[in-house]
């Protein structure tokens, strides 16, 4: 299939690679062109302009960091909207707000395109190793007729529903998920570590109990407090608003999403907002007057 | 061994019964005598008191519901402290305060007997199949020696440190993680059920992401709301004021546990008191406007 | 002076009226039409749109429900900014985000007009009776010389700063204040009552303790459950998730602030979004099992 | 009247001089005796114990800090049960637990005395003034008989009911109230401070808005930093806690208390235990990045 793809991040390379992989042929774009360029030697086609990434082929996958991203890439003159054709479809990827999800959706449909929300699961090792979970959501026959291509990204495929703003509502409550455990595990570490204990011991613990790689992953990330960033504090905070968003919409309380949306603030006023977000471990650290290896490493700085 | 067991719910029974079965010469006692009687087909002794059951043994065990159980049966004339020899251990496994960990021990101490924590991480059905997690904590070289026992009741052991009541600070952080998961189950299955999905989906995907047994086996209770108990919420209840409590002990704040406690809290101002402590789910459920299975069968009975 | 008023709900017909009183010529304007009228027999003269309100005044004030009420009467062809003469001044009390707040200014900042924020504290009642607080934000010429406008609708007059965002931004805060006092005293009462004691003691000492007519009359409105909507609670959401905005736009977490967040959702999933903001007090009761008036009335209404 | 007193602290001292100056033999005990000496020009008599100051007296205060002190004072051969008539009474103005109460009712209806609780509202100056608020519950007659002394102490009574644990659940729900201004207070001077204005306009707005004392005692407390302590930060952890209790008791859930609660125990974990509990705010501004006062004094310290 002809297929154009916009948003080289760290997440988009390794998809539109693995797209190439398959056997597709891509044209690409992105804001910053060196990323862009970087796939040129795999057999992508750059392109100038969203619109022209998009212009003549059957789908073009989106991958944006926020809303702003993804509106800016879809609407207006250069947009994915004005160069795709009629009846060819739009795969946005990104992790964005329901109210946008509808308002892109709403544009191609009034130009006789087709659009469908296919958030992923995964980081970016997992783009690369074509380990991602894809949570498609739009028409019955689109979702089918892509699926060549949600398996060329992923590891498994669920579909959300036939309006895409409901996988873009699934989506922000799985990263939710993953944020409340990083918070249940930041509040444990710090019990355990004034408790005098290696909060190692808990982790061995946790990995046993829960036997899932997410926390023996994110654990091992807390404990040893290597918060070089995969998935940034803030884009986290984003996602976690979003969540928040999406749930006041429907009506339907957060308490844990408070929290985690609380700390990650009070992250971002303490200069964490280019750390990896699991770095949230480091607010309740300083809230039990705990030192921190960031807070050694200022410190070490200074002297 | 000479073994004593004191305390035979859901539980105790399993490890009484394991501990048999790896050839151990079980004394057992238990408040309503008939539970002790079941396990006198499987070759136990049954004691009139704990004192009796810790009477000449090596080592006896105690799996209470409380705190309280636990001191009744500790403390006093007829208590395992009055009946236990020099040199012999108090196994305590039951999920208690860090402060009465440190009560027993002293009383042990005093008496020149030795007190160790064993709590351990499952459900009866893991007690029954020798899969529990045991976390014990006390003197190294009695930890060495009583290895024997928890090879014959869990799958594995995790040493916490030479403090008992550490490793009761520890469980305590563990039922929280797991309390934390059922929350952020409740939270994400309202929000999906209210943005007019099937929060099955929700679930598949969190079982794909997350890889944990743990997440698959509670996600699925909450989904289909059988919350037989397996676990009582008020036992949860009681868990989680520990944590704080233990937490509030070394001056560490946990916003997510007192989140969950305020969530518990409605549950049984609801009624839910004898429910299995994931029926929490019914609280965000309820906080979202959303019917559940319970209120349909109370108006059910009503009608 | 010649005035604009934009926007005659329940505080802005108060404030009109006071405008009057005091002298001023005053050309109104309202969305459905017949509370213009009613000004009319007041002297007032009434405009088919904003952009008319507006036009040949000094200033024009607007007081709307939200963000979008004042973004559709300030912009477009019919809106204040099109119909406002160069170097006359939009005085904006409605209580809005700091971000449409700075939206508004750059647009009459780019028109060669004026704009300043003045949000007051008050009910309805204290519309009427010119019993306000005001609270302008802006050049300070223009301040200066607005001060007898602020005087014919208020009590009192608090400078914020020379940026009109500033003074949404404080207005956020008070009204954030004035809902934590709610939610604790929907707290207290839910305690007091299932203690089995009458809340109105409570409610006595309250008044005493704190010597204040917000907590006397509050706490009375809410002891009593009379919650016809002086303050609608979906308002009351409004405001708080602004005040949330405000200040994660700053990097402040409000942990206080997301909790009122969460009641009030819950408030609105369990059909409260027309009642009075102080009704959060519900969402305490039915967390703690308590029968309420609502509840009664409901069931009432179905036998 | 004959009457005893204990616990001669910063509230106690003023409400026993009261006592005197409204003509009543007082004997006084305190555990650091220099405390009861200073009483002794004002015409009362020293005691060596509980026990001996309540003997031959019509009627013992007590005014501890906390559940132990009183439990040390009231239980055991020294305390004042041991030295109590029959038909006296114990009137209990410390603020406790609900359950501490009622053990302590107990204690003296075995004993044929007579308890009520009859906590007070005030902070010292209050105390010293004669403007405390009294809120006693017990037996009817014996409140009736008893107004006289409540005269001597306060500014006005209510009272609670007639089981004197419920009058220590009112005190702690006021308590919370209270401390849930101190937190709105943090949460928005943060906001304020963060959004480049000087907290205090925002104080002189509150103190128009509410027009309650309490608010701008605390509130320019709050705004100048001044936690020189007149309530002991760890104290108002203890008061949070016991509501906590009071309100599990119940089956209540108190989501604004259990956020306070968190805040002050991060307080301690960063050293603010023996500042004024008022110093809560420490804790907002330090998770929203702000510098502190105090971390200006320590940083000054080190240098």
């Amino acid at each position: 299939m002809e297929i154009g793809f916009v948003g080289l991040g760290k997440m988009g390379t390794g998809m539109a690679r693995n797209l190439i992989r398959a056997g597709h042929q891509l044209t690409v774009y992105n804001r910053t062109p060196e990323k862009a360029e970087s796939l040129r030697g795999d057999g992508a086609t750059v392109a100038d302009s969203p619109a022209n990434a998009a212009r003549g082929t059957q789908a073009v996958f989106t991958m944006l960091a926020d809303d702003h991203a993804l509106a800016h890439v879809t609407f207006g003159e250069h947009g994915i909207a004005a160069g795709l054709q009629k009846g060819a479809v739009h795969i946005s990827c990104s992790t964005i707000s329901t109210h946008l999800a509808r308002r892109v959706m709403d544009e191609h449909t009034e130009r006789g395109q087709v659009m469908i929300s296919a958030p992923v699961f995964g980081r970016p090792e997992a783009a690369e190793a074509k380990r991602l979970i894809v949570v498609p959501a739009g028409e019955h026959r689109t979702l089918e007729r892509l699926q060549p291509l949600f398996d060329a990204i992923g590891r498994r495929t669920f579909v959300a529903g036939d309006q895409p703003w409901k996988a873009n509502a699934l989506k922000l409550c799985g990263n939710f998920m993953i944020a409340s455990m990083l918070e249940a595990f930041s509040e444990s570490f710090a019990v355990v570590r004034k408790s005098g204990m290696d909060h190692h011991i808990f982790l061995e613990i946790m990995k046993e109990l829960f036997g899932s790689p997410v926390y023996a992953n994110y654990g091992s990330i807390i404990a040893d407090e290597k918060f070089e960033p995969a998935f940034e504090l803030k884009l986290g905070l984003k996602d976690v608003r979003l969540a928040l968003d999406a749930a006041m919409e429907v009506a339907a309380p957060m308490p844990f999403a408070s929290i985690v949306r609380d700390q990650l603030i009070s992250a971002i006023a303490n200069g964490q907002e280019g750390l990896d977000w699991s770095s949230i471990a480091l607010v309740s650290a300083r809230n039990a007057g705990l030192p921190t290896r960031e807070a050694a490493q200022k410190s070490g700085a200074r002297a």
